[in-house]
């Protein structure tokens, strides 16, 4: 079968000329038009997909970039993504980008070939270079460099009320226990409201953090409670709840108890039920809006506006559990 | 522009008939062909993608079917399918079904059209009119009446097992507790096994069910609880680890403590750290293995090829916790 590059060179045009003929672009002189048509005809060319689709198809797929769906937090936003998109007819392709940047850029790869109308992501690697403002990414929790609107929580107020739940539960010794990423995340925000509202309240406090991803927690929670300074802290606000969940079992063979010895509030609200335990106390995250929101701030991306915010902060609330 | 109506209207031949000839299908007579090649002559008719696609599009894409995305189970479940499908350059495409049977047809005719290369699936819905056998289809747990591939675990071993475990801890009258759906699944295998085994071992057995989807679990277990039959059952095998957790929250209100008063057994191992209790004692899904298998089956189904097996079973284990 002929290519497209035949009927380019029959008419003496180039490739992306006949390529805008196909998709009838108005661009195109009614002469140049004539000569590719001719072309077309005289080769039997039957245009490929890639021409069809060049600058022309309206793709209904949505990629979701997550470091990994079997986490608690990120199955529940998918879940809430999916139902938003599917109400307007779009499908979610699902990409566990877990620690593999490649992956990242091939999925932005798609999105730059119209393969993918848009993509929403949660990325823990480094992908500045391969991104663009105004193109329809939705990050959330994380910042590029270039300016991709933001999705996430309020983060700060997250830490502040973490603090003052801490203190009011009886903690005068309140320790903030997080990681260290390379890449310059919201999350990092949960600290600074902890440290704020510490400093505010005239609170002693301790930071405990290392390089994430810890390469091995037990030897992070072995470190924090060997530390002489670390032997009077009565309350921890962890970067996570499963980083909560961690601490209380490993402080447990410690000798502390949770929430005699010690009150623990942690960070996302994973826990849909009751049936296990503990429950934690937590600053739950608007989960549901959050995954709504990508979506709704990714169509009008998609539509071509300019977004009011590059960062929308969606309100948390404290969540009493069993361990304050 | 001219439809494919158009030309096959001026050739005086079928719409299929059109496509095949875009398509180079061999099965068109030349004379044939050349009256069509002629009326696209013609009409300078351009071919859409429709026509292009039929019979002929090589999709990469596979759609995940799930009830939600939400349950700790299918999470790890699409973990490992996204995984597999990725190391052949394959993407999946998430679709939430639970509940709306209007979903799944949808994804079942973008098969038809080749929009999608393959689909996995768990239905609960009654989809058997729209699927035939031989389309690259694989289903998880449920029969489809006409004969998709199944793959599954080997549910009534693991009801066996769990029954020998019950005894093995002491029980003298397990039940089981399940529910049952209008559906055929693999799944209602647990009980048969239980009951075989129980049977062979001449053991004294409760059975207790109600239909799926339970509108009330508090009155599900309102209903056992208050049963005069049931007060000395001291041993439990509930159909799933979901229900394994709210039968032990549940027994606990009535003053059954678990597992001093009774054991309790779940099915599927959704349990994947320590840090919550109690842990359960369970029979675990191979969910890795089953995910992998899926996607491998799928693509010799794709192929064409004939499977050996009209369901794959693959085994189980039993992974004692704090509840037996």
């Amino acid at each position: 079968m002929p290519s497209i590059k035949d009927v380019a060179d029959l008419a003496g045009v180039g490739v992306g000329t006949v390529s805008r003929v196909i998709n009838n672009n108005v661009t195109v002189k009614p002469k140049t038009r004539e000569k590719v048509l001719s072309a077309i005809r005289q080769l039997n060319y039957i245009p490929n997909e890639v021409a069809r689709n060049f600058k022309m198809q309206k793709s209904t797929m949505v990629a979701l970039l997550l470091p990994s769906i079997w986490h608690p937090f990120f199955s529940e936003l998918a879940y809430y993504i999916e139902d938003e998109l599917d109400r307007e007819g779009f499908k979610l392709m699902l990409c566990n980008s877990g620690g593999k940047p490649e992956k990242e850029l091939y999925y932005i790869d798609m999105l730059n070939q119209n393969k993918v109308a848009g993509i929403i992501g949660i990325s823990y690697n480094d992908i500045d270079d391969s991104v663009s403002t105004d193109i329809p990414i939705i990050s959330i929790d994380r910042h590029f460099a270039k300016k991709i609107t933001c999705v996430t929580s309020d983060n700060f107020t997250g830490g502040r009320i973490a603090l003052r739940e801490l203190v009011k539960a009886g903690s005068k010794k309140p320790a903030f226990l997080g990681t260290v990423t390379s890449v310059y995340s919201e999350t990092m925000l949960r600290k600074e409201g902890f440290i704020a509202e510490a400093e505010s309240l005239g609170i002693d406090y301790i930071l405990y953090e290392e390089s994430d991803p810890v390469p091995d927690e037990e030897k992070y929670f072995e470190n924090f409670f060997k530390t002489k300074a670390h032997q009077d802290v009565d309350g921890i606000f962890a970067i996570t709840d499963m980083f909560a969940a961690r601490y209380i079992k490993t402080a447990k063979q410690y000798g502390f108890r949770t929430p005699e010895d010690v009150k623990v509030i942690g960070y996302d609200g994973i826990q849909n039920n009751t049936l296990f335990h503990p429950i934690l106390s937590t600053i739950r995250q608007p989960v549901e809006e959050m995954g709504r929101m990508s979506v709704k701030l990714l169509f009008r991306k998609m539509e071509g506006e300019t977004l009011e915010y590059e960062t929308y902060r969606l309100p948390v609330e404290y969540r009493a559990g069993e361990t304050t």
